[in-house]
């Protein structure tokens, strides 16, 4: 048996109760966006570590080194977002091929410490290596969170009210921009869609936000496209979603793009992925003070997409009659 | 300019800078085998990550799945070690080829899982990708230490003695012949050498002992052979130091492998590296005690293998004669 016959989620599930079996207490391990270890303090450390591979996970000739640089903080940035935690500071290890050069890195290590700073998240030390020919680049972060507040995915209710913090599938059209050179240099909407995907803003303060209300139950980032994130809070919660297409936020300039491009902007939305702003479910009898103080404090509205539901299916309505959609989420080794 | 032109520790003065500035009270960042975060209640934490490469750090052929597993969290527990901390956690990233099997897997994770048990150290996360041809390992070791007992590389003083906690080389004379193709199946001298190369033993309980001694004063594990290491001490203790060639320790095995083999055991101990065994400076005053207490508490001596000068160079002796060593430490890039 090959890893391609089970996948990522397969390995994930068949490594996991060996190492589950081990812990004590209030620690939680593999299955969230973040590990949770309870500290004498009265906080909770949270523990994330992202691998990104060039040619896998980043194009050199598509990215810049100060975006790369960003964009390999932010992703994950966005899982300390995503259990409502602070982050505290950053470690990289970095596989680097011998001709990478210095200017490169500088740029690299400039991007990276701009987002540091940005969210006082110094970078605290890692392993530089040499590596064959593609750059390897890991981040961790070690974060914190009030045990109190930190949010799970284990948490939705049924009838909790399934909110996303952002427009989504900017970053999916930006990727599909670069990859089939569709880029025109003077499209402001292009550009936003490519700033998307290039320099996602990790949802840090909307977390810290929503991590302070108990009607906000599970919680977790938009990294694999929420067709196949609502699929992890309604494993770990075990209920199941129902999404309104309609309702699903997308951008004024992923709208354009997609009349100019003949896209479907809502399954682009759906299905894309690498959005890192959050999707959490809240209970119906708080949805509406939650939803006003929301967009008292950031200016922009929390868009609610569906319905947690008792069964254990993910079913996605247009005008209330449901429909299919044609791809499912992106899973790594399939 | 490239990489290889600054070397790994080029690339880290350089970069170390940007970053040492934006830290605030007693954090330690860049520059030694852990950072160091102070907490409220206590403790500090401690943090190291290491990254390795197929074919850079290790040849699939010649290492186990389960010995793989055991040695990439070995080097990490390490460096928590190497500062006289205690491991809390481990957090796996894992850059898997399509074709990995199954098999393979579950091997690589019992091997890891055996060591997180012996340490009491589980691993609790982490994030699993695929990767082109190369696989591709990031370990993160979040540990602890009380603030006063932390130990670093700067603390070197003139006139403490240097030392450390095993022989060293065998870890070279695996690799050595495992790279040359010289097994014997029936040597368990070779057994022993190729053993400490694949399933080095961190030595946590060392580290820990030696922790609570204030005489103990700069301390680091030996990863790239003592010639590197001891000039990293030197560096940021800004001291110089003298080894005595006929103090290194080195083990019968790797005397009888030389033997047969027509190699010097003490240039490899000197210069191999991957002992993952401690280094460390005591002062004169205290080292007779500490010394017979170490043996007591662990049945083999502590090595004394030179002396902490108040010059800035690394001078052999050998018979109490100055002598040089052939090659200098590895280094990565160069």
């Amino acid at each position: 048996m090959q890893l391609n016959d089970i996948g990522e989620f397969g390995l994930i599930h068949r490594i996991a109760p060996r190492f589950l079996k081990n812990l004590r207490g209030k620690i939680l391990g593999i299955g969230d966006d973040c590990a949770v270890i309870p500290r004498d303090d009265g906080e909770s450390l949270l523990v994330t570590t992202d691998l990104l591979i060039e040619d896998i996970h980043f194009l050199l000739q598509k990215i810049s080194a100060r975006d790369l640089g960003h964009k390999s903080l932010a992703v994950n940035l966005s899982d300390i977002a995503a259990m409502g935690g602070t982050p505290i500071a950053s470690f990289l290890s970095i596989g680097l091929p011998k001709g990478t050069s210095i200017d490169w890195l500088d740029d690299f290590f400039a991007g990276l410490d701009d987002l540091s700073q940005r969210f006082a998240s110094p970078l605290l030390g890692g392993d530089t290596t040499s590596a064959k020919s593609s750059l390897v680049i890991n981040i961790a972060v070690l974060g914190k969170g009030h045990p109190d507040r930190i949010k799970y995915r284990s948490d939705a209710q049924p009838d909790d009210v399934i909110c996303v913090t952002d427009s989504l599938g900017d970053s999916v059209g930006g990727l599909r921009i670069l990859l089939n050179d569709l880029e025109d240099p003077g499209s402001t909407d292009m550009e936003q869609l490519i700033q998307a995907h290039h320099r996602p803003i990790p949802h840090l303060p909307e977390g810290e936000w929503l991590a302070k209300h108990d009607a906000v139950h599970a919680m977790m980032d938009v990294s694999d496209g929420i067709d196949s994130d609502i699929r992890r809070i309604m494993e770990e919660s075990a209920v199941g979603a129902r999404v309104d297409i309609e309702n699903i936020p997308v951008s004024d300039a992923l709208k354009a793009v997609s009349d100019q491009l003949g896209w479907n902007p809502r399954e682009m939305a759906a299905t894309g992925g690498e959005d890192y702003c959050l999707l959490c479910t809240i209970a119906p009898s708080s949805i509406e003070q939650i939803g006003l103080a929301f967009q008292q404090q950031f200016n922009r509205p929390l868009f609610r997409i569906g319905v947690i539901e008792k069964t254990d299916a993910l079913i996605y309505h247009q005008n209330n009659e449901p429909i299919s959609l044609a791809e499912p989420g992106w899973e790594h080794f399939k």
